[in-house]
């Protein structure tokens, strides 16, 4: 109950500081049968490596996953999934410093307060390395939901004040790799590098959006009152670092809008029902309804600025962050996928 | 499990559709020796009630509620609470016509596919009249919070966009009541009560923000990783109907800083580690950090529009969501203070 | 938290003091779609009442089960149930020595420790009248395991010394219900019968022992590892008011046997895999096989002495706690039926 | 979800299979600042391990603990702890002919039935290995209750039919690792040690009673209603592997006594509240009253037999189930001592 868990019957606990001995994940409730091989897993895990690129943080961390247990001969066996990447790259001194002092928008003095003391060692826990135990699991998730045809992506939709222009449905899922910045619009997200470039320059940091997209969801996914499917996603992203905002369909500029114009007709394409708009963002009453699930998450600039601090640090965290985004979306999703089959005597 | 219960020590279940015999809440949870009368709740289920001004739906709901159990002698027993609020004013009549076709941005669709069925009495749980149980809950978890000094408020900050001027710690927090739109703004609050009536005459729906604050939170209350305390309001906040998004701090807006400006520096002021500016909204790492936590919470135009329905519905339901966004953040929190008595073996 | 929620998926809080404004429940969990009307909850809920013989608490209860949400034109709509019954009769001045001493072996010591005072009205929450809440509940799971076919039923075995003969199989369970002491040997029950007159002539109290039965279990119910099929029956159990042990299959007399003689040799019966004798008691690793589920309870003497007190009491609970001990056991394996549908990719 | 989860506060996730990589275990919600070292962990691993002694499993596991996070410095963090021992030892073909059938009162039919396959390499999941993580998770909430003074033993009560003579308050506990039995009466012990010699000879194996004993439990430990002290204490002793029973205080025992004579009368000593006798078992209404708690688990004779299987196996389970006793009953105290930090304002 110290906050590590999530989800309830895809339940996950993740462990692991960034300079001890390793991060992992334990998943409670992957049901048997399902086909993954630690290519599936590691894949995933080194879309969120650092040193990627000249615009992400120079630390090499190179993970390597390891299988402790939940799948055998390339298929989950119902039992709790295990996995975990060693620490390789440990240069704690690099953080002599911090434990004199609280830095400014970090956690240091929040857990100071909470616990007594702090492991000094790079964050501990509030380290961006712990996302690496999400990402596995994110990487089962995936794997999960491939079978029901659903499909997660998000991108980089904003770093600064540079924006994509096309609206989602227009963009290309497969140019989000194209480029370091994961934008899938190729012409912003050069501009968006060059922005980096700049911040980094000046051992500043900078912050953005990215836009999570669930496609081929089935729609009577989430639950009613509380675990309405947005407000787990919600969740899920705020529970990443740095993030400071979440919304979904219309979001925020759905305010201004008057009701009249706001609501998504249906209509019968194909012998489905579909909607003519989509501000509802794929999801009716908390449920979703077959259509696109999207939604947005705002990060902030991250507090560890380069020109401060000696360690090695991400001037943008959005890029990699892209791949947690995927991972956590995919952790809600597969979560309600199971739930669903308690709605009804038939389901 | 089918969503309607909410915390973890704090924990509360929800219950009741529109148009049976009642709403409740049963709160699985509260410690012993809390002094609390039938007033301090009927006091916020007034708050939410339909009817209150020209502005609001014209439904008259006259909430009495009830005590069954878990309050002797005016003091929490440590037992379950439940509290109940039958349903006086049920018209079922005027929803007939619903049963037969799905209302577009409604839950119609969706509870049709998850339970196989629905219940077309007034939208059964999807309907508002769900957040009675939560404000009733939400009031003993603002008792709760009193003893430890915490201060719970929210306001409407923006109607379409129409939206306050000041900033936070400049706004009067004794003027919310003062106006039906609870702007603590005067000026502003008549603009938006004058665009909701013209909203309404046109038969239609508006959206708009809400910003809720925690005053005198004390510091260390949140937890890292899945439970940030940011986190676990966004959930509350996005399970309330018609909300599409959270943020909490500089929020959307901070993406565009940089972090040097960004950062929230530390000075001490009369002894307190306090910070200069308050980006981080209070929670740093997940966790409080003693400053003023404040969050935005974004409705959409409501979907039930008077020109097309018989129901009495309100044009614009913040005003009223007020009261409700206050209960959430009252059970974010109070669940988060008794967690907290777990965290160090001193606390 | 407080100890009041029962159930991971079909889960259920209660709520309600012997002589407040009534007791209920809230499951928060059913499928939607299931058939039930007030008579099947109400015919359980008669068969706990005290008053049905002379051999029982004079108490007339007389609950009227009232259902507040949930079900609706006799079908659950997959949102919570909540059902109440009033307290009719709280002669709550039976009660009032009982504020000034501890009696002894009941829970005015403890929960006087644990609360710092504590609600003198007939015990509050450890009054056995919180199990009418449990069999309204455990009334709906039967309900949804017919639909799979599973029955369940218990009896009473053994009251003191006196114990029936014949083995389970034996017994013919429509005999249960006809006589006071619910033992299906008709014979023994006589003597159980004239015991508890004895006993109840002297004010005293005795205990015995329920035996409980599934039949026609799917195998693979339970979880392997904490939440093993026959250690959830045990919590479920020790859970009910005076209950002081558990054990199932071969139990506390399989201790003295050997391996040899208690392993179940598997055989083919009419195509199914069936084993020969059923030591394991239809449970194997934790998970259900298919044969006949069978487990004892035992029952203390209760500690409130018709010599010493007022109050209307049971010389022997075991006949009222028949339907309890069946409520128990069908909230558990409805739980474990839902849980077996996120088992495997194709359960 | 899969059931290897445990605890609400102190909340455990156990992983590993007996022929993979490892076990180990995550606690999530261990306070920070508990002094404890690889040490204080190894000792009680050491203690379950197999190949003891003449009467235990001749497989030498040899487990070294490792710790992978959330103690840093000799102390607990905050964060979660991770502890993995590696598999050293794995003959996994002396199971190959488990593959080809059902090994009777195994889990191999049912794992079959609930996950579509199993898992042959010596059971998967529901070895005795397994325990290994429990016996870890536990050696840390032993140190934890050592903190409050509460101390936690078992021993052997029983093999077969020989028993100890002696009441539980008569016996040394500090003899219990005196022999390898682990039973304190030593005379007994020996009869023990003989009887499972014969066994093993015979290739056969046998069952018995372990008894655990809580001193110095503070009163209030315990939630009314359904997580009673004792229903969890049952709950994880049921979840051991063999395990067919629990019973506390007077237990099955007490079913043949009268109220009157099984009442605990209340006494002062030096000012403190006892009880004149204690078939309570230190709890009363499902919470601690201060007592000695203790309670008696039945263990089956093993499956899995010498004759007839080729693989390493123990005789009588007894022995090596002492230190798992312990480390479930420990978890469950600490779990509840947790909880009652919430059961009043001024707790």
């Amino acid at each position: 109950m110290s906050g590590s868990s999530f989800g309830k019957l895809f339940h996950i606990v993740t462990f692991g500081e960034s300079h001890g001995p390793g991060v992992g994940v334990v998943i409670d409730g992957c049901p048997a049968g399902l086909l993954i091989d630690l290519n599936d897993i590691q894949k995933e895990v080194d879309r969120r490596r650092p040193g990627q690129s000249v615009i992400t943080s120079e630390r090499q961390e190179n993970d390597i996953v390891e299988i402790i247990s939940g799948i055998h001969n390339g298929k989950t066996t119902g039992s709790p999934i295990a996995l975990i990447v060693k620490n390789l790259d440990k240069r704690s001194e690099d953080y002599d410093e911090i434990e004199t002092h609280f830095r400014p928008s970090h956690a240091d003095y929040t857990y100071q307060i909470k616990y007594g003391f702090r492991d000094p060692r790079g964050g501990g826990r509030s380290s961006a390395r712990e996302t690496v135990a999400r990402v596995m699991a994110g990487a089962i998730a995936k794997k999960f939901l491939e079978n029901f045809g659903i499909k997660i992506f998000s991108f980089v939709s904003q770093v600064g004040l540079i924006k994509i222009r096309s609206s989602i449905d227009k963009l290309n899922p497969r140019l989000i790799e194209s480029n370091f910045v994961r934008c899938p619009e190729v012409a912003t997200a050069k501009k968006m590098i060059r922005l980096i470039e700049e911040v980094k320059n000046a051992g500043d940091s900078i912050g953005g959006i990215i836009i999570g997209v669930v496609k081929n969801c089935p729609p009577g996914l989430g639950e009613p009152v509380f675990d309405k499917l947005h407000a787990d996603l919600a969740k899920a992203m705020l529970s990443i670092n740095a993030v400071k905002g979440f919304d979904y369909g219309s979001g925020f500029d759905g305010v201004g809008m008057t009701g009249s114009k706001h609501n998504d007709k249906f209509v019968t394409k194909s012998n489905k029902l579909k909607t003519l708009t989509n501000y509802s963002g794929g999801i009716q009453g908390g449920i979703s309804n077959g259509m696109d699930i999207y939604f947005r998450v705002a990060f902030k600039p991250v507090s560890t600025l380069r020109k401060e601090y000696k360690g090695r640090h991400d001037p943008c965290v959005l890029p990699r962050a892209v791949p947690i985004v995927d991972a956590m979306a995919a952790l809600v999703i597969v979560d309600h996928v199971l739930r669903f089959k308690c709605s009804n005597l038939n389901s």
